[in-house]
């Protein structure tokens, strides 16, 4: 399955400023990029980079500067219609199922995007912590997206619009995205790749302080 | 499957006091844990509440004063053990096999604990959020629990240490426990049962503020 991974190339992960600088956002970013890119192609799907601006990545990237709601929309139109291409340099062949996966889904294994793909539904949504929308399939070139906060009702509602096979995945792993300073344990806790690695490189460690654990600097690398 | 469900009858969601006073907190509490009594028993599971002080329910209730971590093992104990009761006015046969299911899972389906008591393992895991340990099936009568800070690691290394068949179940339904304040906008989102009427009743509806969005109180009832 075609798998576009959107991915904030300009100022990514500002909502970590209190934890990490620009510099290392942006390398914690482009980790959980990479483990996202790594674990779709370990569970047989394809890849392309949907960013923002011009990034180096081993894998096919567009760069679309338009937000993301009209660069996903821009995407699902290209993959769905014939004669438009979706990667540089090719004329894909148009799709009749195209995935859209989050590039902060540190937590995804190739087993959690495996069920994602086989999933039932003409559109298959995956919520994300907080009513955000991390991931989907779409069977039909009718669905599009509107990224917002609370965007997974109104993505129920456009999918409902549209189809009669609307279906949520439950899965832990790709229903946590890692925005907010709260969430980076939970890559301490559960990441498997290069984010995590990233994360104990860097300095950080899972500390209690009574009730849910937290993921806290100890040192500086 | 036997299901266990702690349940704190004593002081049950301390850590929600910034959105409801102690009476509310209780009542909400007790929509929760009926609506995890209601998935379990859908789901074919046969659901013993286990509190730390008298409740009246209408499911069978073992009460048990110890810490939870006690209580659970207790409950392990006697399931686990011919001759002891599990529940009260019967001599319980003994199991081979026992889901333990916090009653704060105010997001669990039927379909999300019949892939719990479906799942392979000797041991079968679901963390959540900020490391705690939000259900599991034991098949050996080894496992003990140890509820703290984190204690999805110290699980992790418990089942390790008694059987070479340990999985974890990737579910959002069953890893998102509400416990912070921030939890309880996942009830709004993704509710199904008596708690999330409960909330609404309350007065509770989705707010944004950039972000992810919140569960805010609009009105009392």
């Amino acid at each position: 399955m075609r798998v576009v991974v959107p991915f904030d190339a300009t100022s990514p992960k500002s909502r970590l400023g209190s934890l990490l600088d620009a510099t290392e956002r942006d390398a914690f970013a482009r980790a959980m990029l990479d483990d996202v890119c790594s674990a779709v192609e370990t569970a047989g799907g394809d890849p392309v980079v949907l960013a923002s601006a011009p990034i180096d990545n081993d894998r096919p990237v567009v760069v679309d500067d338009q937000p993301l709601t009209d660069a996903v929309n821009a995407a699902l139109d290209r993959a769905f219609t014939a004669g438009e291409r979706l990667s540089p340099g090719g004329a894909g062949e148009p799709v009749d199922e195209l995935a859209v996966v989050m590039a902060d889904l540190a937590l995804a294994t190739p087993a959690a995007l495996e069920r994602l793909f086989d999933a039932d539904g003409e559109v298959v949504l995956v919520p994300g912590l907080g009513g955000g929308t991390n991931a989907f399939v779409s069977r039909t070139p009718d669905f599009r997206v509107d990224y917002h906060d609370g965007s997974i009702r109104d993505h129920r509602a456009n999918a409902a619009a549209v189809t009669d096979s609307v279906t949520e995945l439950d899965s832990f792993r790709l229903s946590t995205d890692v925005d907010d300073p709260a969430d980076v344990v939970e890559v301490l806790l559960h990441g498997e790749g290069r984010a995590a690695t990233w994360l104990r490189e860097a300095g950080f460690t899972v500390t209690a302080s009574g009730g849910r654990v937290e993921a806290q600097r100890v040192k500086q690398p």
